[in-house]
């Protein structure tokens, strides 16, 4: 039989399951529960010995949570004699703490890429990573695959005019992202150029290209309060963009995200599901497309020892 | 100034700053805080370079949020130069968790020891194990305090007739603790001895040693759900006991826990500061006893490179 096998834990059950049936096996049989004091009890209820065990979990909220189960699931699956220990992480939480922006700052995001190392993990495979530096926080091996080519496929699909159409970053982060979908799209890009004249003064937004009778697509990777991008839609359409979509690849939308973006003049957001949507955020504004084919073709290769590179554009 | 710096996280904010009252030092200046979608943010906000830092935490419920906060303060503390990065855990949540007692268990209880040192955790304090054993987990320096002279002191004090009293085991596991006990208060021990004759059977009682007429005082590490204990009174009333008392050095108490020892025969049950008491579990049966002095002497010795060994018994 198969020496492949995939385990889901809390954090993103469909998807684990999506990619389980993508890649025509059953998942793994395995449960994640708490004592009565709510420390986490894993309990693997088949054999893995000398197999190539793949779990499924993302860092999503409540991220503590979803971490700890997966660094105790590791340890689990390691201590039951598995071959390899491949942790696939479609959202990798504390992602933004990649740096000391201030003093006596932690970079979490390094604490968990060694976390997951001390653990037992002996590969990750993540999307879309806040930032792709944090691939070289790891010292195994880290496949990093981009939800580009899905977003635009999507908007692709919509059949709009290509010369009326313009790729927009947030900020100036994004523009490396922006540009890669303005080459599948065929469409130029612009910036939004947030600026503090002085201390204490509110910034002043400034649109860097051309987007007058556009119709707009806002990309960014995380969208989180919404507040960036909301912002931005709106001062894409007091410069005379004709319509404004937006997307990203994990759908964080927390505290006020849902209502901003509903009362904001954003057209339709399109998400993937790296991150599980509670039900109060499926808000009709939102469009989730799956990477489930994506990381089903990535653990394929990976268990078949191909390369994954072909995925990552 | 001094060298040495004291900070507590969230689990046991009243512990530490009796710790550092006892030792007549003010806590670091630090906050533990949120992002909005939950992903702990850590702020130390003063200077810690070359200091032998402090940081006070117990691995309570929530277990996983409370391990997380620590393991990135180590990791803030390390990365801001601090000479040495010293954890103190009055309680070390995961503890039951030591061996595998099932196929395909994980050893969470060693995976916490090893996440503390890969944060960078130079050296932990910690107060009465669940397993002794798990000192062997850690390769960094662990200081390993016990809470029996206490607990011993606070019965001592209640003026029995010392040939009334019996310390009582409620398992074969906390033989050792009951001597340790009994020796203090010059007392016999006995053990409550569960028998499952078949399965599916309910358990036997049975006491090992003479309760009858005499006050009884069971003592256990940790009283989570406290079906053992109440049980065990219940036992020990039947056979004759005239009064019970309980204590432990870990109240968890989770769950029944309050109702069951409250609606039980126990008199009172003694037990440590090292978890943080909610409200709704401050019952008027229950006595708490503080290892702040403990701590603090033990802080002291480690930061002045004296022997802590003689706070061990
Ligand atoms: N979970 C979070 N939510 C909001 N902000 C965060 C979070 N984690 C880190 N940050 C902050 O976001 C900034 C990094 O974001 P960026 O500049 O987009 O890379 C840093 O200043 C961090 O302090
Ligand atoms: N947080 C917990 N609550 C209740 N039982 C636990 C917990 N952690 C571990 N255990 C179980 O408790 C047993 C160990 O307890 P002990 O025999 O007292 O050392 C093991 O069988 C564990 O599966």
């Amino acid at each position: 039989d198969s020496k492949l096998k995939i385990f889901s834990l809390n954090s993103n059950n469909p998807l684990a399951k999506e990619i389980a049936d993508e890649m025509g096996v059953e998942l793994g049989k395995s449960s994640v529960k708490h004592f009565s004091d709510g420390e986490v009890q894993i309990s693997i209820e088949e054999s893995i010995r000398g197999m190539d065990v793949f779990i499924v979990q993302s860092t999503s909220a409540p991220v503590n949570e979803h971490l700890m189960e997966l660094l105790i699931m590791v340890d689990a699956v390691k201590r039951a004699s598995a071959r390899t220990v491949n942790v696939v992480m479609p959202y990798y939480g504390y992602a933004r703490q990649d740096r000391k922006a201030k003093a006596r700052e932690p970079i979490t995001a390094k604490l968990v890429a060694n976390l997951l190392e001390t653990a037992g993990a002996t590969r990750v495979i993540v999307l879309d990573l806040h930032a792709p530096q944090i691939q070289g926080f790891f010292d195994i091996l880290i496949d990093h695959l981009v939800a580009v080519p899905l977003l635009a496929e999507h908007f692709g699909s919509k059949g709009f005019n290509e010369d009326e159409l313009v790729i927009v970053s947030p900020d100036h982060g994004g523009v490396t992202r922006a540009r890669k979908m303005a080459e599948r799209l065929k469409a130029p890009i612009a910036i939004i150029d947030k600026r503090r004249p002085k201390p204490n003064v509110a910034e002043v937004m400034n649109i860097v290209g051309n987007v007058d009778g556009k119709v707009c697509i806002l990309i960014d990777d995380i969208i989180d309060t919404a507040g960036t991008i909301t912002i931005g839609a709106e001062a894409l359409i007091k410069s005379g963009a004709k319509e404004v979509y937006a997307c990203c690849s994990h759908p964080v939308l927390s505290g006020p995200a849902i209502e901003r973006i509903e009362n904001s003049s954003i057209k339709e957001l399109v998400v993937t599901n790296t991150i599980q949507l509670s039900e109060e955020k499926l808000s009709p504004k939102i469009k989730q497309l799956s990477v489930a084919k994506l990381m089903a073709d990535a653990i394929s290769r990976v268990y078949e020892n191909k390369s994954v590179s072909t995925l990552f554009d």
